[in-house]
């Protein structure tokens, strides 16, 4: 049988920015026998699950459920709206805006690629993928816009390349205020569950999540949440679209089902996730990954590493980016580490490859665990000669004893 | 915790023609915790599982495996070879090449639906649910298509709405008789596992098959198995694709990952269903299935009732369609024996609809268990007062005792 | 990894009357993580069980829960409250009665074995063992001690080597008339969950019981549920004990805790099925357990074969013994049917070896898994030759069609 | 179901010396279905386990696997080869060591307490749970044991309770100094599999053992370990004996089978278990439990506190206890920690109750593990105020980055 032992003894330290580890009673779920999903019993879990994304992305409005990973569910979001040879404006936060840019043109948009064109001594070639969004550029953007010929803006809301959780609500501001009828379209794969959204609220059209970060599941079903404004945008649209038809899918969640087989047993574990988080209760969720995410930059900042995040106002609560010294190759650290402390942390991505590593502190998690990654970072630091200014572990041990979320942690 | 208890004590009987009753093993494997997709361990698992689908399809030549149930793998068979307004022929043998037809024309593409025109006294609506693809047809089309504007000959390996396995290799003789350059794209993805396919030997172009069926997994990931003639296509097909964009999979393929993330926990799942299906041998499995098959049609014959497919030389299998006397509907059927007896069956579909039921023989399954869906069968076609000119259950047990596979069935 | 795949595919019919089959529920249950035997956690699992264990028992008084299966657990009742060389009197309706004999004999304890000695045409060399235990025997024998040196009435319940169900009220009332201070000591280990039972309305003093039967538990945890009696008996008691002693265990479950490290994940499994059964309701438990037994034995009946049970007024209904024909090795006619059907039938046991077998009809089961099971042994009693007057199958078929179940029986 | 979620997010840090943590592998083990205990399938896996078990406690004799945690285990070897008012010479090197005479008094046995009596400034009244089994006491009281009246010596290899691990090899040799003919019995409960173990070398005659430490099984089976000679004197032994018996067990095991029903799923976890160690090497998991035991000491050393076991020639690689500051409840301490950290840690026991907690390091753990559990005592010292010298995190990190074990610690 699978083995997957390749890695010496205890338990792998999974320290990505996801996937996130799986907890126990989601692997379990995940592992009950697969039943009929045209069925009685499937249609009361899909009405439950439907139900309850919704509340995880604070929407009123129908969240499609793709069986498809968050690649996946970026198409969809673009297919729905849009027609070949539109034009939609990005923003370059760092790797994965630019990874939806491609997928975009691949699907023949015309994009617009926005980015923070400002100093930064120490990434000077990647700027604005140590900054968030800057809302007063799209704004910019769109006032000139006076044909209207941008149909979305899309942002990445937690940019998992670089640790940089951009202000969405400005966004939705910044295009009210140009009075623009651009479609707000918003990657937020790896910020829902672990950082604050709010679909509704911040007035998102269409928000692209997945389920292997705050969510907790192994990777393998995706989102979009919806507007209005979306659904209408989606029947004047003409990029073909078959697989990722909102229509269909809203259709049939009417009563629990979908057009199609979806994966029914990463439905059970994302059934089990919501009856996790709910209980929990969200803003809980979020205030554990802000004390999470303060403990890590306490290490980093000791060390006197920069944090790759270069404006505090936009730190993630889900991953560190931390840039090594130049000359270092922080993906032979990485493999250094990996190798001996069966540790594994993000690499640096497109730009940043070879310049920094990420470190995550999302979902299934708690404090001992991030003391061990930093421990493991800290040693590996010191095993490839790097110098540090201080030690790590300590700032985030100071941290953790110093700092204690309210008793509704625990969950229930 | 999720418990999927609605029904009562005991084993479901889940006998739909897919999902299929999955392995313990398979979930077990499935449960193990996930990994870094980036890390050396995937790279290991990903070049097992890679090695092992292209021995199931009997390929030499790329299988893409994506992070998405079957309906996706349909798309991306069309649109990695296709451009915009092409042409396809498409054969209707039931409701999944219709759906295949509808999916086609969604992206935009020109479709052709052939069909078997002859006349069927038991459901003269739609004779051409009842047979296999007649490869003559095909034939008799592309010869007549002098400008050679079809560009891809669209058929299904095994009908799961009917249960008809087609003679893929005759459509390969037509299409080369008739000295047509299109491609032939076969959705194999209630066959591939259970039915003998052959991918290369048959000279297929694309071959698009799912987890659920054969392959004993839970829905979420499925396939496209490629020739060289395809991967040509593909390179000046300009239907848009990012997602199911095989060029960048091939290619990240080599070393044993994915450009996007995978579906991890489910790819464990398959290196299992891989171990198991190639221990037993595929030849094994094959017989395994022809020899359930013939079981419960002695069944269905035994309470005189029409098989759906009515042509012996192309039964399948893998399901057993059985059309229900005139003025009974199937469905209230389907659903007293679900209530009842806790047997899952498969429900009449498109043209069908409350016409026939489908009694599923594939996967993970033994002679008790078809003998226990015979059973149920039965008793509920007595408590909804449905005559019968015998006992199916006496049939199937003759069947079964009489008829017994060589040694090397057993597992190891 | 473990992979138990001596068998064909599918999933194995276990029809051995216990273990039974483990609900999916309960397997993921025990596979949850071990935890701290001492920790706050494990005290409210703890407590939990133990109230629970109380409810399937009807009892109010203490049950003891050991790491141990359930032959651990007859000694302990006897270790408990006996010293060396007590008499006990013992009822033979078995082979399991048999071995508490010998098992009582092993500790130093005097033994008398009651038996009824009529004729048995069918099982002349054991005529008791073919029918519950007659409370006027046991009343006669107590009558006649009338220096009361026997110290305990030990009876199987539900006696798994036959089939056979005693009517435990009646030895309580038999003692009772015959004016005798001796301890009423039951085994029901097979019988707990599946067949009626009433601990403190009974007045037993002392009930065995063990996980791997209605409790649908694997193997490796038993029971002892107390009376005050039992209780006041054990402080003067002196068999030599220690693992056993109720004392050291029923002071420290006050909490949750026990004196020694207990089957953590075993004890996962029992809060399962605590959850299951309570939910169910007992009393539908055991009209369920009657439903089934019904069906199979309406089988038997229909073969033209002896049951081992010939007093109706005690079929069991947790499994039924099929005696075979003079000159048919049962134990031949099993193996056939395991290597052609997977399916595991009981074994003829002590003085019924090779003369009968066992078919299981209790636990985690319903109408079509017992159907399979008729089939199957219908299917091995043909292909062994051997004549029946009917089909089984069609009988239970027609039973279990006929009769059903209030709609309470659906789990929840 | 079950949830077991008292705790807060992310995985437990179950670090008490026994229950060890469950890897993955073992846990989905366990839950596979339960088999027929009497069919061909379990018998296979009986006769795996009984010699991959004889490989683990290196004998070649045979080894009684009980469906009973330890204790049973402890109770079964004295029951098996002693007889009522026998004496037996144990050896005070603990609570377990004191336990274990409290079982063999409550027997029925006569039992002398070997203990060191020198000075222990910090513990004065239990200097003899500071060190090792004082080989040369134990032949002093057998040579004055003329008239050989003492039957057995028995004694703790590796002490839970206080982390030393006894020269069982040194008793041997003071018995056959003495020429005396009693049986030597170790417990090696928490050491097998953890700690260099040799039953037939150091001429053992019954080692106790279990299945929660260093076999990384959930508890609920345990082990004898038997000699010839021991196997001799059980045919004289009159304790009474029925479940522990041996001969019964030794007889059935021949096929692979039990005289009872045995545990079948922790026998899974148990094939698991033996296929990770004896792939790994028992060398290579000592060394590596060496290796572990090394850095935990460095962290309790730079904090400046005492560790339990006095004497460096017996550190236990298993675990390690650490002696709090007078004044200082060690309780109260554990109980912060686990509040605020998820982490278990083992109390003080018996006499060293309140006054020290133990950490710890075997099984299925590694560097990453152990050091967050050195953060997580670490920071509950500060936080309870307890002054330390040092940093023991700091300690930790550097002898795990400073030592390596050579590249076969990989599981294959």
């Amino acid at each position: 049988m699978l083995q997957l032992n390749q890695h010496p003894t205890g338990r792998h330290f999974l320290q990505i920015p996801g996937p996130s580890p799986v907890p126990d009673r989601i692997l379990r779920a995940i592992s009950l026998p697969t039943i009929d999903h045209r069925g009685p019993e499937f249609g009361v879990l899909g009405l439950k699950v439907l139900a309850g994304i919704r509340q995880v992305f604070k929407t009123q409005h129908p969240v499609a459920i793709y069986p498809a990973s968050g690649t996946g569910a970026w198409e969809a979001a673009l297919a729905n709206v849009l027609s070949p040879g539109d034009t939609v404006l990005m923003y370059e936060t760092g790797h994965f805006a630019s990874l939806w840019q491609k997928l975009a043109q691949r699907l023949g948009l015309q994009t617009e690629l926005l980015a923070w064109q400002g100093d930064d001594p120490e990434l000077p070639h990647a700027p604005s993928w140590r900054r968030g969004v800057q809302a007063d550029l799209i704004e910019a953007r769109l006032r000139s816009d006076t044909a209207q010929r941008i149909r979305a803006v899309c942002v990445v809301h937690n940019e998992t390349s670089t640790g940089v959780t951009s202000d969405i609500a400005a966004v939705r501001r910044a295009i009210d205020a140009a009075g623009h009828p651009a479609l707000l379209m918003v990657d937020s794969i790896s910020g829902l569950a672990s950082a604050d959204y709010r679909h509704d609220e911040w007035g998102v059209d269409v928000t692209v999540s997945g389920s292997q970060k705050g969510l907790m599941l192994p990777p393998g079903i995706s989102f979009n949440a919806l507007s209005p404004k979306a659904l209408a945008a989606a029947k004047e649209a003409r990029l073909p679209k078959a697989f990722w038809a909102w229509d269909d899918i809203v259709a049939m969640n009417a009563d629990g089902y979908w057009p199609y087989t979806p994966s029914t047993n990463l439905l059970y574990g994302l059934s089990e996730a919501l009856d996790m988080l709910l209980a929990e209760g969200l803003e809980q969720v979020f205030a554990r990954h802000q004390r999470w995410a303060g403990g890590v930059r306490a290490a980093v900042s000791a060390w006197g590493l920069p944090i790759q995040c270069a404006d505090p106002s936009v730190y993630s609560p889900v991953l560190t980016g931390v840039i090594t010294p130049p000359g270092v190759d922080a993906d032979a650290l990485r493999k250094l580490i990996h190798q001996r402390f069966d540790l594994s942390l993000g690499t640096g991505l497109g730009k940043l490859k070879g310049r920094m590593f990420r470190m995550g502190h999302l979902g299934d998690s708690n404090d001992l665990t991030l003391v061990a990654m930093v421990a493991g970072v800290e040693m590996g630091l010191k095993l490839a000669g790097i110098k540090t200014t201080g030690s790590g572990v300590q700032a985030a041990m100071d941290h953790f004893a110093a700092h204690t979320l309210p008793a509704a942690t625990a969950k229930d």
